[in-house]
């Protein structure tokens, strides 16, 4: 059987569209877009609606819509509630569709809308995330969605976490450094994750905005088994 | 005494030109162009002239200039030799101005421009340069000229090598996950580095293009005490 290519994409300064036109592309932006996602689907939403504008937001909000929304840590005026993935508990989210206002997830996932297929991946859907990308026997971009453009450790050791699981299903095959330094960083991060990404930037920066508490929860591998699929760019259950 | 900042950037593609005004540019190609830039500067080279064109290089030829250059492999018919740091043998270049033709250091070279100061880095001459370095008191980018944009294991490996001797000086702070990720691969890569880079897609193109002799020289550490410096548009030794 013909192996699939597995890449890695750090930034969205670094994708290049038109590459991935037979790929599935899984957005990764653990803390916290990612995993506020794939918690929401745990808990019985039946669609997600990314948007990066705040203005798109309330707009969505005056029609009766459930919005997440918040600008440094503050729940804006008009949300509902912000972009922990403790917000989004089953009481608030189950049979309802929500409206996630996100800079960086919303850039990337608009970046990926050429690819053939775009999805949500964390930590904390990994197991089925796998499974699932295992079954569809494609190409596979995982495409860390950053924080302005840049590099960041957290999403590259969710990659590495991810990568590691397809290459030892040997349905895979990889030339891409990318893939292979996130493999290598994974192997660094596995034996203490929590340890390992206290050095990221993105935690001190959660830690002095008091939005912290939720970074155990997203360094959980498997609390679900839902993967969010995007369909006519709106986030779907996989089922 | 205040700590500079130490930063990292994986590929032209990340390179913010304003936010490093202030700062001293590294440039690591090291398969091959910091490589063979470091060690013509060994070999007593005056000057070197990096371009992206070859018709650039072609005019330079005309105007009696040494000319470093190939594509795909092959040197070109006007050039005197390829871009192997094997060619810049004294014989061939003490005393001399040389015009080297590549695409990837040229590029990340002009991106630089804007900087306080551009030098020129490998394994080659790692400790000089970090001497050099920690003497001007600066803050400091390691630039990772990486390969068509893409990340590169291998610069990256070299900028990690960088960092680890710049923050063990205790005059350096880093609040970039690129830098600490180059760190950590470096940490892995670090024991048996022609080994860990058997891995790198370029180590791969190398050797298909049966250009793959330098590699093992390249990942030398202190061949030289060279700092090759960029000043109008042309490189010259620190000295």
């Amino acid at each position: 059987m013909e192996k699939r290519k597995l890449e890695t994409c750090f930034s969205p300064a670094l994708f290049v569209p038109g590459e991935n036109l037979e790929s599935i592309v899984v957005i990764i932006d653990i803390l916290r877009a990612s995993s506020a996602i794939c918690t929401a689907f745990a808990n019985g939403a039946v669609a997600i609606i990314p948007v990066a504008d705040i203005s798109e937001a309330k707009n969505y909000k005056a029609r009766g819509y459930l919005v997440a929304a918040e600008r440094d840590g503050y729940v804006l005026d008009f949300a509902d509630f912000g972009n922990s993935p403790f917000n989004f508990t089953r009481e608030k989210v189950e049979g309802k569709i929500i409206v996630y206002n996100t800079t960086n997830g919303t850039g990337a996932i608009n970046l990926a809308s050429s690819a053939y297929m775009t999805v949500v991946g964390s930590f904390l859907n990994i197991g089925a995330l796998t499974q699932w990308l295992i079954k569809k026997d494609r190409n596979v971009l995982l495409f860390c969605a950053g924080w302005k453009n840049r590099f960041n450790i957290e999403d590259t050791v969710c990659a590495g976490a991810i990568a590691e699981i397809l290459m030892a299903s040997n349905l895979y095959f990889s030339v891409c450094d990318s893939t292979l330094a996130a493999i290598d960083l994974w192997s660094l991060a596995s034996h203490d994750l929590p340890g390992y990404i206290e050095k990221a930037a993105q935690r001190t920066r959660l830690r002095d905005k008091k939005l912290d508490d939720c970074i155990e929860f997203c360094l959980t591998s498997d609390y679900t088994d839902r993967v969010p699929v995007m369909k006519s760019g709106i986030l779907v259950d996989n089922i």
